[in-house]
């Protein structure tokens, strides 16, 4: 089994074959993390319900939580209007970020200064 | 002048020199879309509070909303854990999409199945 030929036919994906994918936690709207997804990924992620991603450091999937068991349970996933990014909320188990923070965008929060 | 060289080397940019914007409405948590900067659309958004795009389409820069009146006022800018994903918190001035809707997410949700 692989992906729905359907959902296939829409995807736009980088030169790479990826597929961007914002990973939102469902209830309180937290931006949680970006990760990239294949057809494969995506495909694995809508039928286990576990988000699944293409890690492009190690060249591998990667079930979010394997081995920290900070877990994602997919609630939806929606495609956006040019077919080029995937948006994934999720309820996320304990810290989505690797540094142990609940979010990936907690800790460098940049200077907006209008002139 | 040009982007700050202190958050320039924190940057990773793909092979085109592009960094992810995740860009969110800030109150209400909603994903409106995700679009692309280069060095030079990061500044003009930390130095003018609005959201400026590099389009890849039309390779130029892209202030959200000086065509459409739908422009996108900026709240706060993160970097995250990776340096390779930008958020960007908004206030929104009517439809994100192109296509009118709220979002860019609003018209294809995709169907989670699990096994």
């Amino acid at each position: 089994m692989s992906l729905d030929p359907a959902i296939a036919a829409r995807l736009k994906r980088t030169a790479d074959g990826l597929v961007p994918a914002v990973v939102q936690q469902y209830d309180t709207g937290e931006v949680l993390m970006l990760a990239w997804m294949d057809d494969e990924a995506l495909h694995r992620t809508l039928t286990t319900g576990r988000a699944t991603y293409w890690s492009r450091s190690r060249r591998s999937y990667w079930v979010k939580g394997a081995t920290s068991g900070h877990a994602q349970h997919v609630k939806s996933v929606a495609l956006d209007c040019d077919g080029d990014t995937l948006l994934v909320k999720v309820d996320q188990v304990g810290a989505a970020c690797h540094t142990g923070d609940r979010t990936c965008f907690d800790a460098d929060v940049l200077t907006v200064t209008p002139a």
